[in-house]
């Protein structure tokens, strides 16, 4: 049994669904070999520490009842610094100006020798070759699954799955915020404003959803893409973006009578970096609907591969980070 | 750099896939640290042997031109007991009464405790708690993403890029040839008589088609996720089977007019393993056309996760037992 100290940094929707899927999944780590202890959790407040493991299930209530997770006041990269242990799971909110408090655990955690796990974006939308060779030179793990398409398997696939591949290009839908207003679009011939404001009363649009609406987060997941699978290196600036904020219910209508949705498509290969509105034929593979994600491959040797799952969600998030840790350590 | 002696056993489109795809990525698999040496080739009259490693090319070309592979006597048994290697790649064609032998081949390499990277499904479909505890027993690889879904992801998906996920069901479209029969008479309107006649011109469908049409070949893949995924114990006596041939074009053109197509669907979970023809809704992501194949899985945390690839082809299944031979020696 290989006993795992890690801390978890960020405890918001991801890091709680983290939380309990490590909770949920104990036992079949263990017939795995890995006994994974959290020895310290930080919010943006406050945090928890235990250097014998955290009971994860009375922190989720405290931070359910109170709002924080525990009593101590260290942040969470003075976690990462002064706190012995061996991975970092960073799920703090993104930040593409700055790469924000995201950025500075990363290399903190490098610094110490720490294994990173991440569903945060931002840092490697702004600093992918900084962070993937210091990573390298400290001999750690730099695993980030869950920051392209949350639990549609992508990176690992390619990777594991698809070894001895060459991947000659990726297009997608990558955000299930646009797909969903798009989707709702199509189905009600409403305005983008009235399925924007749906989307925003059912959770799935944030109150500034410019982030999402925009192409932005499409555009950092292409350049992950284009970074780490294509070994590129670009920034989220080189990306070419418009988003869907200006398609109409009348364009649209078009589309559906020649045969065709509209959908926001990220496109990735050696010449190209793009996130644009594009017509799609009903019953393409890329025609998915409502907040699903979709990524379609073409390969030297297998052929077209499509992938489809769910794009985000706390514990779809988790399980591509628990698959990550996993990864680390089975071997 | 590891140095892997292989044999390749069966030299038909799938085993000259693998030798064309291994001298296609020489250079590729010597970036990962593998120098793979294959040191004996067998078809079903001849053999080729070189302990220093054979000329792919030549006997590429030697296979073309004479049909055969070299002049020695041994059959592929022979090879696998007699030659010094470290993997046995097993690629002769699927029996499904008896195993063939490959079923021979597969128990005699784990006793001489060489890996095994196949795409016959045969043997498995028949003796895979015995295949699979014997490969245990002898520290051995048992590899076949190959036998499920040609390139399209699966084996490999569930076990590394979904790792910590229960799977929970998996149903999908597992054979190219049915596939694309029902696309063609969707599309012609046509009877299954005449687009299976077209099948067979394309070398889509083989001359006596049963194995496929009858749903046997669908059985026989979901049998090996069965044992290999959801920890069953089966054959493919077990199997609940109805093909495809007595759908009529005109229960095709009733179904289209509700907004559906006709597929044939494997379905595999704890409770249930069925092989039969079912309405799938336009636009759902089980309706794909051609010779494609497609998964679709139920996971406990990830949610459904769809996966679509190409189900056979020389390199396309070549692409999957390049990607097991990584996945053995790559840690």
């Amino acid at each position: 049994m290989k006993t795992i100290k890690a801390s978890l940094i960020g405890f918001g929707s991801v890091g709680q669904g983290v939380a309990k899927v490590l909770l949920r999944k104990q036992q079949e780590l263990k017939l795995l070999g890995l006994d994974i202890k959290v020895v310290a959790i930080a919010d943006s407040k406050t945090a928890a520490i235990n250097l014998a493991g955290l009971n994860l299930e009375e922190i989720l209530k405290r931070k359910e009842s109170e709002g924080i997770v525990g009593d101590e006041k260290a942040n969470g990269n003075e976690i990462i610094l002064d706190i012995e242990h061996d991975l970092v799971i960073e799920t703090t909110p993104t930040n593409i100006d700055t790469g924000g408090v995201g950025l500075l655990n990363m290399l903190t955690a490098f610094s110490k020798k720490r294994h990173v796990v991440t569903s945060n974006k931002g840092p490697l939308a702004l600093r992918y070759r900084e962070l993937e060779s210091l990573a390298s030179r400290s001999g750690c793990a730099f695993k980030f699954e869950a920051t392209v398409g949350g639990a549609m398997p992508l990176l690992n696939l390619v990777r594991n799955t698809l070894a001895g591949n060459e991947v000659l290009s990726i297009e997608g839908i990558f955000n299930g915020t646009c797909n969903y207003i798009l989707s709702r679009m199509m189905e009600e011939h409403a305005t983008y404003e009235l399925m924007l404001a749906e989307a925003q009363e059912l959770g799935i649009a944030e109150k500034d959803p410019s982030y999402d609406v925009e192409g932005i987060d499409t555009a950092c997941k292409l350049v992950i893409l284009a970074n780490a699978i294509f070994g590129m290196d670009v920034t989220y600036k080189d990306v070419s973006i418009t988003g869907i904020s200006r398609i109409t219910p009348e364009a649209l209508m078009l589309a559906e009578a020649d045969g065709y949705v509209i959908k926001l498509i990220g496109e990735v290969s050696k010449n190209r970096i793009q996130v644009a509105p594009r017509l799609v034929p009903i019953g393409h593979p890329l025609a998915v609907g409502g907040t699903l994600n979709v990524a379609s491959l073409q390969t030297d040797l297998a052929g077209p591969v499509i992938v489809v799952g769910r794009g985000a969600g706390s514990i779809e998030t988790a399980s591509a980070i628990l698959s990550d840790i996993i990864s680390i350590y089975k071997n």
